[in-house]
C-alpha cells in the first residue's frame, strides 16, 4: 500500500482530452459560471494574494509568460505563449498550462491543460466584469474578432449577463462564418456585419478580441456612443492595442492589476498616471461600478495570474470522482527524503530483477 | 495519420521511474559528465541568454520558485519548491520539474520531472566549476552536510575533478551513516567525522550543502586554510547563509548570476558592491580562474536557470529512441487554430458515438 508520502508523488493531470470530457459533463455554459464565481470569490479576497505582473521572455515571433500567485494556502501559476503568426502555419495562437501546489510543502496538486480553460476562464472574467459595467438591461452585443475566443465570449455573456443578440464582425469573412456556424441554432440572434461600424449599431456591449500583436485601432473615438461598455481583451502584451487613446479619455476604465496593465493594456497608451479602478474595489464595493446610463465603462482585460488561479481551483474541485485525470510521476519520493541516491539505486535493482 | 501539428500537441514526458531508468541506461557518472559538458557549453554562450533571477513566492516553511531562460531558440523553465521542514515529515525538501518550449511557436517540446535531475546538474555545476578553481591535484573533499545532495556532490566531483577521499560531516549522524553506506564499495576513501574542523583536515575541496532556512555558520574563518577551494552550495536562498562572512573577506567569490548571487547566496551578507567574477568569464578565458597555491576560492553556487536549462537539453538529446517518456496530451490542437469551440463540440459528437 503507499504510504501517504508516496501517494503525494503522484500529481494529478487534466488532459485536453478530459478537459472536453470535463466540459461537456458540467455542460459550458454552467462551467463558465462555476468559474466566474470562483473568479468572483478570488476577487473579493484579492488582497491576501501574492501578485506579481507576470514574466514574459519575449521573442521577434511572440511571447512565452508564466504567470504565478498564491493564496497563502495554494500556490499556482500557467506556462502560456501568445504568437499570432501561428495561426497561418496551422498552430494555436495561444497555448497553455497550469499547476496549483500546496504552499506549506512545495508539492504540486495538480497539473492542468490550459488552452481551454484559459479561453473559459478569459470569457467568464469578461462576463463577471460586464455583470458589474454593463448598461442594464443589456442584450446585444457587437463582437469584434471573431477568432478562437469569441464563442466563448458570446456563451459566457449569455449566461452571465443575458446577452442574445450578437453583431459580429472579423477583418476575414471566414472567421465571421466559422462563428455564425458554432453558435447556430444555440439561441442567439446572429448578424454577420460588413464593418465594425456596422457592427456596433445597436450594441450596448463591445467585445473586441483581435489577434495581431501590434498597435491596432479596432475601435475609433466616433464609433463608440454614450452608455455603452466596452470589453477590450485582445490588447494583452507590450506593442498590442485595439482602441483609439482618444477613447480612453472619454471612458471610466477598470483594470485587473495596475503594474500589469500598464505594460500590457490599451492604457500602456497612457501616461503612468492615467486614473484607473482596480477591478476588485468594485467586487468589494469599496469603489462604484457604473454609475449613470450615459457613461462609458471599459475594461481593459488582460487577462491576471488569479483568474488562473480560481479557474484550476474549479477543476480541482470538479474532478474528483470523474475519473477525468491520470496520475502522473512527476515528484520523487524516496522512503527517507534525505536518501535520494538510495531510492535511485533500488530503481535500478527493481529493475534487474523484472 | 495525425497531421505535423496534432503531432506538436503531444509533449514528450519523463517521469521520475524513466529518469531513473535513464540514469542507469547512460551511468550516473557518465551521465553527470554528459550534463556538465551541456552546462560548461551555456556558461560559454552566457551572452546569448535571456536572464533574470528566479521568481519566488515565500511563505513561512519554504519557498516556490520559477526559473525561466531562454538561448532565443528554445525557452525553459524549472518549478522548484525549498521546504527544510519537509524532511521531518517524510516528504523531499526539494521537488522540481521542469520545461523546454518552442521559441519559434511557444509550443513545449519536454516537460521532465526535476527533482533527480536538479541534483544531478547541482552536482554537475559544482563539479565543473571545482574543475577550474580547486588546487592542482585535489583528491580530497570534506563534504559538510549529508542528505539528499551529498552522494550526487560525492561523485560528480570524483568523475570530473578526480577526487577520491572524502571526509564527512552531518549534524545528524544517521545521515552521514547513510552517505557512508550509498558510497560503500565504490572505490571511495570515506572517514566519517566527528566535527566539521575534523572533516576539514587534510581537505583541498570543501563542499557545504546543508538544508537549514537560516543564517548558519557551517564553517567559520579559522577553520579555513590557505589553498582550499569551497564549494558553498547550501546557502540559496534569503536568510540561509553557511559561511561567516570573515571567510568571503579572504576569498576570491565566483558566482553564477550576480543580480540573483546578491539575493540568495552567501554574498548576502556583503554590501552590495562587494567584488565577485561570474563563473562564465572563466569558462570563455576572460578572467583568470585559481591564480596560485595560496588562494581561497570560493563558489556562492545558488543554481541558475542556465543550468537547468542544459539539463533539460541534455535529457531531450538522450531520450530519443529510449522509449523512457510518455506522450502527454498536453495542447489543444483544432484543425483550424481558430476554431477551438469547434474542436470541443466534436469532441462531444465523438464521446457520443463511443
Amino acid at each position: 500500500m503507499p504510504s501517504a508520502a508516496s501517494k503525494l508523488a503522484y500529481v494529478p493531470f487534466v488532459s485536453v482530452d478530459n478537459m472536453m470530457q470535463l466540459i461537456h459533463r458540467i455542460g459550458l455554459e454552467d462551467m463558465l459560471k462555476g468559474i466566474a464565481a470562483y473568479i468572483e470569490e478570488d476577487f473579493r479576497r484579492w488582497e491576501m494574494f501574492d501578485k506579481t505582473p507576470r514574466v514574459a521572455s519575449h521573442s521577434a515571433e511572440g511571447v512565452i509568460e508564466l504567470m504565478p500567485t498564491s493564496d497563502g494556502e495554494v500556490y499556482g501559476f500557467k506556462y502560456v505563449n501568445g504568437h499570432p503568426k501561428n495561426t497561418r502555419d496551422g498552430l494555436q495562437t495561444v497555448t497553455a498550462f497550469g499547476l496549483l501546489a500546496n504552499v506549506h510543502t512545495g508539492y504540486p496538486v495538480l497539473l492542468s491543460e490550459m488552452t481551454l480553460l484559459t479561453a473559459l476562464r478569459t470569457a467568464a472574467t469578461s462576463a463577471l466584469v460586464a455583470r458589474y459595467l454593463a448598461p442594464k438591461g443589456a442584450d446585444t452585443m457587437a463582437l469584434i474578432g471573431n477568432g478562437a475566443q469569441s464563442e466563448f465570449q458570446a456563451l459566457a455573456m449569455r449566461a452571465i449577463c443575458g446577452v442574445t443578440k450578437l453583431r459580429l464582425y472579423d477583418i476575414d469573412p471566414a472567421a465571421t462564418r466559422k462563428l455564425v456556424r458554432n453558435l447556430s441554432g444555440r439561441g442567439f440572434d446572429l448578424t454577420a456585419c460588413a464593418s465594425p461600424e456596422a457592427a456596433m449599431e445597436g450594441a450596448q456591449i463591445v467585445t473586441t478580441c483581435t489577434a495581431d500583436k501590434q498597435y491596432a485601432t479596432i475601435l475609433t473615438d466616433n464609433m463608440v456612443g454614450t452608455g455603452i461598455h466596452i470589453n477590450a481583451i485582445g490588447g494583452d502584451c507590450p506593442g498590442k492595442t485595439e482602441l483609439h487613446k482618444d477613447i480612453l479619455l472619454r471612458a471610466d476604465v477598470f483594470v485587473e492589476y495596475p503594474p500589469q496593465t500598464r505594460i500590457e493594456g490599451e492604457i500602456q497608451q497612457m501616461p503612468g498616471d492615467f486614473p484607473v479602478t482596480e477591478f476588485w474595489h468594485v467586487v468589494t464595493g469599496a469603489a462604484p461600478g457604473r454609475r449613470d446610463a450615459r457613461q462609458i465603462t471599459l475594461f481593459d482585460g488582460v487577462g491576471f495570474a488569479t483568474e488562473d488561479f480560481s479557474a484550476l481551483r474549479y477543476v480541482r474541485d470538479q474532478i474528483e470522482g470523474t475519473g477525468l485525470y491520470q496520475q502522473l510521476d512527476m515528484v520523487a519520493d524516496p522512503d527517507d527524503p534525505r536518501d535520494l541516491f538510495g531510492m535511485l539505486q533500488r530503481a535500478r535493482a527493481a529493475e534487474t530483477v523484472v
